[in-house]
């Protein structure tokens, strides 16, 4: 078992990946276009993610029956996303069923119907995902702590404003596909039972002829601290904390994970054990690090009883102050011992090796060997988290609370 | 890459599955033990649950934080749950660190401290995710469509009440852990890079001296049809419906599986269609088939705002009744694409083989080898699906609604 990929560039940028992973029958991909939140008009949230549920519903010569009939007909196990960046399409299945996957793929990139009487259909559906959401505090305070700790375009709600989602036009829907789905700017991961030429020839015929899009970049502001409260009538109050930390590409990427390992990584961490396993304050309680191309950020969440809520808080930010006071040998050797678990078991996965491939490639442009991500692991040490720790101190916090009663604690 | 697996029976009655994947570097297993919360007293509810929380909370040489430490030491991805029938250990770390964790494991299953200041703490950790359960419908309508439709002692909410958190004592505690930790009726299943004879010699070592004990079967009641709506201040209703299928064991336990999948596996799945990609009612719907020994249940599941929640089960109720009138050809080979895809995949994971291993052993005494499950998923056809409806028609429906108001639509 060894992970080696191959890559190709297509003359139109489309960026190709491949690991070949012959002990297994499967194969998997993730597509990566760059049509993503962060890419809608100012004037039209909840676009990105129409657009990517629109295009199923016929595409190609395929009406929306069809289509999914076909592709239910190969055994895929599908799924597309609106992300921040990025509207993905990952899919599963036999390694045999994988170039007719992509066959399909090519209509639904490239020629959805987009027909208006689909967008109302879908446009409905949405309005009830929203709803949902309102009904359930624990989604609801990650999208609410996502946009006030990420400036514009990065904190969008992924799905967007009911008002945004009634408004939408056909011609909306149209232009952002068109503009959006383009491949200068898209990647695409493939891994497991498959031949690297032979993919590189398939992607090349199905995708010769799409023509690329200039696109500006966009511009993003800096964060800035801010303290919330949404009233709710919960039981319980969610809390929801965020503090810048690194980019994927920063040097210090390895040591933002060990910081948020120590708070967070298993069950003898700091978090865990001080909130949940010493005092019984919280179910929930836990951090988490999200590197983004220019700038990382790391989300700290817990939900507790309205009465106890206060005191989780306050427990937090003591642990938020004491990582800068000292980190142990032991706890480091506990960090490297998960990360590399997770390492190899993700070797082992051919849906998450097309992942990583793709999203290291957007990242990166390259994609980290098995071996320099674990001599990285290796590598970190107490003095190099702290070093992290003292360049990028948690503070400057976005403090967002959601439940009967605002909070009182402080950083 | 080939699926055989090996087994052995120890003289106190553990049941040992062991699957070589060679071409892994991890190791993984799911250990039953049959501590589920049919086997609570009726006056502790919640006491399997609590048990499963404090077994990690010191064990044998170890005080609850070595405990935590060491294991996170192996870099183990593990979880406790609590069950129906049993209280699972599943694990996940590199093949090399699975002795090491075996020993742990057996610490924490034979003689965890139990001790009453940490069961406090687990009671007050309990009670938060208690209340996290009433703040978030979609997963209280589940608890609650369970406990209507499965019945006592099958009906169990995982978490008991908060009533009997509370009341719960460490006599309790230790009594339920003494009767239910026992190795008549224990299962170990272990899959990836490992050696059966070395594993069954370890296993054999740390589990010699467990004693059997005696426990009777219980006796379950039918399950009896019933309607129920518990009023919540929500913008959506929740819609939660049950009816009898057939237990893991029966000959038509493929055809329960199909039929299942013409109302909801995949995207051209007809409640998918109907509710959703048609009419727009929903974000979510679906069904899903649960076999247990002795029976088995179809559970579906629907939220929709409340204007349009009546249609989302009139809509639902006719396509239970339309199931009746026909399946397709071709709805039947997509169901098969994707079973055998599924199939493919999860012989490719260690923890999903271990789980299997475990799982099927319980419900068969056997594991069903890879080919005569391919066989059975290829012999399934429109009219041995039809045959298993007519033999276990959809009706004697429990209905559970959770939201502002009633719906009036009836099958």
């Amino acid at each position: 078992m060894s992970n080696v990929y191959h890559e190709h560039r297509y003359a139109n940028g489309l960026q190709l990946l491949v690991e070949p992973m012959s002990w297994c029958r499967s194969a998997a991909f993730t597509f990566l276009v760059p049509a993503g939140v962060s890419r809608e008009p100012a004037t039209a949230p909840g676009c990105a993610n129409l657009v990517a549920s629109l295009l199923t519903r016929g595409a190609g010569s395929r009406d929306s029956r069809q289509l999914s009939n076909d592709l239910d007909n190969l055994g895929i196990q599908r799924h597309e996303a609106t992300e921040t960046i990025h509207t993905s399409f990952t899919a599963a299945t036999l390694a045999d069923n994988l170039e007719p996957c992509l066959t399909i793929t090519r209509d639904i990139m490239r020629s959805p119907h987009l027909h208006a009487d689909q967008l109302e259909l879908c446009k409905a559906s949405t309005l009830q995902e929203l709803m949902a959401i309102e009904d359930d505090p624990g989604q609801k305070i990650f999208i609410e702590l996502k946009r006030h700790s990420l400036p514009e375009p990065l904190g969008r709600p992924i799905l967007g404003s009911a008002e945004g989602v009634q408004r939408m036009t056909p011609e909306m829907i149209v232009d952002f596909h068109r503009r959006c789905f383009r491949p200068n700017g898209a990647i695409l991961g493939v891994a497991g039972n498959v031949d690297f030429e032979r993919i590189r020839d398939i992607i090349g015929e199905l995708f010769d002829d799409w023509k690329p899009i200039d696109e500006p970049p966009f511009s993003v502001a800096q964060r800035h601290g801010s303290r919330q409260h949404v009233p709710a009538e919960k039981l319980q109050t969610h809390i929801g904390l965020a503090f810048d930390s690194v980019s994927y590409s920063d040097a210090d990427f390895y040591n933002a994970h060990g910081a948020v390992g120590v708070l967070s990584g298993g069950m003898s961490s700091r978090l865990w054990t001080e909130v949940r396993e010493k005092r019984g304050l919280c179910y929930s309680v836990g951090a988490s690090y999200h590197p983004l191309k220019d700038r990382g950020i790391i989300l700290v969440y817990a939900s507790s009883s309205s009465d106890r809520a206060n005191e989780t808080l306050e427990v937090i930010f003591a642990e938020l102050e004491r990582l800068l006071l000292g980190i142990s040998d032991d706890e480091v050797h506990r960090l490297q011992a998960g990360l590399k678990s997770s390492l190899i078991m993700q070797e082992e996965s051919t849906s998450a090796r097309a992942s990583v491939l793709a999203r290291s490639w957007y990242h990166l442009g390259r994609v980290r060997p098995f071996d320099e991500i674990a001599r990285e692991i290796e590598a970190m040490t107490p003095e190099s988290i702290l070093g992290y720790l003292e360049r990028h101190p948690p503070g400057n916090f976005n403090i967002l609370t959601l439940g009967p009663t605002p909070l009182e604690a402080s950083a």
